[in-house]
């Protein structure tokens, strides 16, 4: 077991834990439209061809592209129109030597036919097609399988399965996606803790509110989130409630009993299951009490209590653990690049997440950075609509200095 | 009723639809954790305090400022400890002049006290406090309602809620939030069309596949989504099923039937419904069918048949029309600067939507243009993983050429 006494760097905390995590959540068989925002198991392969047949890539007519070699505007080849293509209706029969048939676009050419002239570039004179010049083979022809053929992976395992991605599926009749069900459990420690449903919290209570962020942040990442109760500040209880969890969930998220200063219930409980790896404490700000660790290659998160610091630890370890727990990569996040406001300064050796208001003013975009005194400060999560990292190596930046923010709503 | 023969451009289309929609979607209270991703119909206001008290911002002494005026290294000020104060076991007298509590942080500054002497900054010696230099009133100290002041606006109406709004929502004891219930009907028009969930497709019939592109979106979006079926490519049909849906539901959206070549039926049937606003087809590539039209106030949007043009009609159509609807402003997207690996050609007077794949090498990203011969291209949904939008005033961009793109999913 590795532990550590002082705060690690996030990127070190990553590695460790990450390096330890053997843990794969089970996959499920869902239908098609349930698969949307989770994770692909197993690569998805085609059993058809898209388009299924050559078919017209134009409105015209479908020839046989050797009937038209030596054509040309003083010399035209006739070829007979003898039927029609359209999408519901194909022309069935084999196209002869010297025939064409008027084709719509998306109908199937004609067995004998490998090309098409479009209307444009060629004229209709009594019941007979003047062609001016050759046209080659598959000439305005989607061929089969050149969209996409039988026998190849269109999703891939690990895929976020997008909108999109549901179209595609439908097209080459996948009814069914295997997809990773990741369950998490959910517990909050804290002796002081009240429920939102419950009556108003007396003095000394507060509303466990870090609960309702956490489910919200891992439902919308498709995460099952089973929620057991608070728990109170008991190491026996919490490791009892932890224990259960770990053996019916991939992932075990505690909140609450790791702040600095806090008796260190949960990471008691945690050190008597013997994890692997456990880490306590991230030089991060706010966010410093977020720990992890890994039991079994299973992974338990300690999260602060405090709304603004859980949601750092989530993006610390909680999000990076489950992508690697199903071979996903992470989602683009929308950044910008806006002028600040005020100097920001922060500490050395610590990776600082500061909220900020982001506006336009005059064409150009602003960062203001919003007054915070303690991890609590939970205004700023309303008021903020974008975060700047400051990263380990800088102690803050200057006002009028251009930074990268990650957005997390509309610009003002 | 304003009609266009041609193709409308795209933000005059967005303009005039947008200006005829008048329609608002009704609201329904939601428990707080039903909210999520749904936008709030009202201004949700504070009804407590946060802090609902002073407290301690540091650990410490709770100490009365005034006593420490005068206070030097020389010349130290003795302050008696009297007692201490918890979270959870405040102290509860009044702090008397030359008196000083113990105090944890976030616990309740004792009435008579107005300031925090951190343990850092005085010494504690036989039962007293040795204070070195003068504190200022409120010296770290968390005043009560300084990070939401009770009868303060926390959400605002039109925002989209997020996780970390739950959490300050609950922070302040709001249980259920009032969203709007944003409902779409969905019908699929084409004799062509049956559904995955049926056999294979026969000969000239394809799987409605957009159907669940378009759903997706709009689950993903916060609407509730009623699919009215198949609807066969007649008018008179059409008509009755777009007429009932516009009664019921917030948004009518239809599939199909509006591409170019094809009997416009959709059109038709919507045209008897005196709209106040027609606009057939859209200066965009791919995706020149989709349609949109406004009767008394409420929108129909008509997109086309086809996966990939589907997604540029919701794009210009469903989306501004439901930000509207619930005063709602855009969340941004992912973006990124990456080089482009061939030449993109495109028609001038035209918005166009290139499929690109973005991958990084050597540091930089590139953007690799997918090569599409229609709308129906399938394969560059699952292919590229960005979006490259080329404006109407340019015909393309060179090879070698630095190009904003929208990510769409994780760099390659």
């Amino acid at each position: 077991m590795r532990g550590f006494k002082s705060l690690t760097p996030i990127a070190e905390a990553q590695r460790i834990v990450l390096n330890a995590i053997t843990h794969v959540p089970q996959e499920a068989l869902v239908a098609l439209p349930e698969s949307l925002g989770l994770y692909a198991s197993r690569d998805i392969i085609s059993s058809i061809d898209v388009p299924p047949f050559d078919r017209a890539a134009f409105d015209g007519y479908a020839v046989r592209s050797e009937d038209t070699l030596g054509a040309s505007r003083t010399n035209p080849i006739l070829l007979r129109i003898v039927g029609k293509s359209l999408p519901n209706s194909p022309y069935t029969n084999v196209l002869k030597p010297g025939e064409a048939v008027e084709i719509a676009t998306g109908a199937p050419l004609p067995e004998g036919a490998d090309a098409v002239v479009p209307y444009e570039e060629a004229v209709k004179r009594d019941g007979y097609l003047e062609v001016y010049r050759p046209v080659p083979r598959f000439y305005y022809v989607s061929r089969r399988g050149e969209d996409i053929a039988a026998g190849e992976v269109v999703l891939r395992r690990g895929k976020k399965i997008k909108p999109w991605d549901l179209g595609v599926l439908a097209s080459v009749g996948v009814r069914q996606v295997y997809v990773y069900k990741i369950t998490a459990a959910l517990i909050s420690t804290g002796s002081e803790l009240v429920e939102l449903e419950e009556a108003s919290p007396p003095p000394g209570k507060v509303i466990n509110s870090t609960r309702h962020v956490i489910t919200a942040i891992l439902k919308e990442f498709g995460v099952d989130v089973y929620y057991m109760g608070i728990v109170p500040d008991d190491e026996e209880i919490i490791y009892r409630a932890i224990k259960e969890a770990l053996n019916r969930f991939d992932i075990v998220i505690t909140t609450g009993g790791v702040s600095v200063g806090e008796p260190d219930y949960v990471i008691k409980a945690v050190s008597h299951l013997k994890p692997e790896v456990l880490i306590h404490g991230i030089a991060a700000r706010p966010g410093r009490p977020n720990s992890a660790a890994v039991v079994g290659g299973k992974p338990i998160v300690m999260l602060s209590g405090f709304p603004v610091a859980s949601i750092v630890g989530f993006e610390v370890f909680v999000k990076p653990i489950i992508l690697k727990m199903v071979g996903a990569r992470e989602e683009p996040l929308p950044t910008a690049r806006a002028v600040l406001t005020r100097r920001v300064t922060t500490p050395i050796n610590v990776r600082s997440f500061v909220r900020v208001r982001v506006y336009k003013e005059g064409g150009r975009l602003y960062a203001e950075p919003l007054a915070v005194t303690g991890s609590g400060i939970l205004s700023t999560l309303t008021k903020g609509n974008a975060l700047l990292i400051v990263p380990e190596n800088r102690e803050g930046y200057d006002e009028g200095e251009e930074v990268e923010v990650i957005l997390l709503g509309p610009v003002d």
